[in-house]
């Protein structure tokens, strides 16, 4: 196998029969010297992280399936740390679902969010530009559109995807005792009109409170697991 | 007159009507030593720089009053250096029109902008807040409704209200051999489900061009009034 790239939690190989091959490394983001899935520098590195990752992510890409919600997951070994997905056209974009309003959205509008801290914001969808550099900087709808970046069927569908499978995770969260804040999900075109999940939906990805106290990768992993 | 309100380019006060008086300054907006209008700092001052706001407001006004676009306006006197307007609850809010693609939205999003520099937008419509100190956030559709900004009706409104003046702006531009880049309004609630224009339309809240250079705002008085 080839690999083609590495991001900074994941190295890309490339098949025999076409697919994409990911390994999950144990390197962590944060910002500053804090660990949050939210942030965009490598802070360090939590021995057997890439596995929970993997493991957490397998456990919704085969939830979704059962679901019928499209995703770029064919088979994972959490084993031996890697994923066999779907190869696609990324579209270069974070989607990012609030459920509770909590970090960098209350930080932002300051005014209009005094004494919401983790109200519940029905699902709000926000789209940023994968952008390490510019911060992932917001995008809007017209943009996206006037840009060329998604069509408007396109966009309804990633907007779409991205709330039903926040109520999924909620639900299934919920009857672990748990408490989804927010998440991340990013998409790829596989043909024009029709788009997927790809990259991982894991702790790495979402934040996640239990009595209002973040519950970290490893925890996740013992409350959806064992 | 009580004077109530002083900003970065203009003075408020309450007359005996109830209504809003406002002086315009000589004061300039934008970032570091640069005069730009779409800039947060005040960097220096034009002599009669007021007036020619003043003047280029009051023109574009009553030009949509004739075609019955919603707007604070009452009265303004440009001799005297003031406007009489119309009370009403601020949004809070900073609406843009890029009708050509330049400045910090190619900044924003190079990857997806690339040799689109001055392309036609269409009238491209986005939304920040308000706010100095945090460099004016974009927020999307979702977040103004679901923190309560705006009802939906208001949206549509405010959106489509924006799109109409861009149009009004640019014919009238073209007509004086000058180029509409892009503008910003603000918006005040009259009642629940009416919003209307309010702050001023002049060469500080728009970005024109004349053979791909910019016009200042006294050029731009020059090219309209005289």
């Amino acid at each position: 196998m080839k690999q083609i790239y590495e991001g900074k939690t994941k190295k890309v190989f490339l098949n025999e029969k076409g697919n994409l091959v990911l390994y999950f490394k144990d390197e962590v983001t944060g910002t500053g010297e804090d660990i949050d899935p939210g942030g965009n520098e490598v802070v360090g590195e939590i021995p057997e992280k890439g596995l929970s990752s993997l493991a957490v992510t397998k456990y919704f890409f085969d939830m979704l399936k059962e679901k019928g919600i499209p995703t770029h997951f064919i088979d994972a070994s959490p084993e031996e740390g890697y994923m066999e997905v779907q190869q696609c056209e990324a579209l270069g974009l974070e989607v990012i679902c609030r459920v509770k309003a909590y970090g960098s959205f209350l930080r932002r509008y300051p005014e209009f969010t005094q004494n919401k801290e983790l109200e519940h914001l029905n699902y709000l969808v926000e789209v940023t530009v994968k952008d390490d550099e510019r911060g992932d900087p917001l995008i809007n709808d017209e943009a996206l559109i006037k840009l060329g970046i998604l069509n408007n069927e396109e966009l309804d569908s990633m907007k779409e995807i991205t709330k039903s499978v926040a109520k999924i995770i909620e639900t299934e969260l919920n009857d672990k005792g748990l408490d989804l804040i927010d998440f991340k999900l990013e998409f790829g075109r596989v043909k024009d009109g029709k788009i997927i999940i790809i990259d991982e939906i894991s702790g790495d990805s979402m934040r996640v409170f239990k009595d209002d106290k973040t519950v970290t990768q490893k925890e996740l992993v013992e409350y959806l697991l064992k």
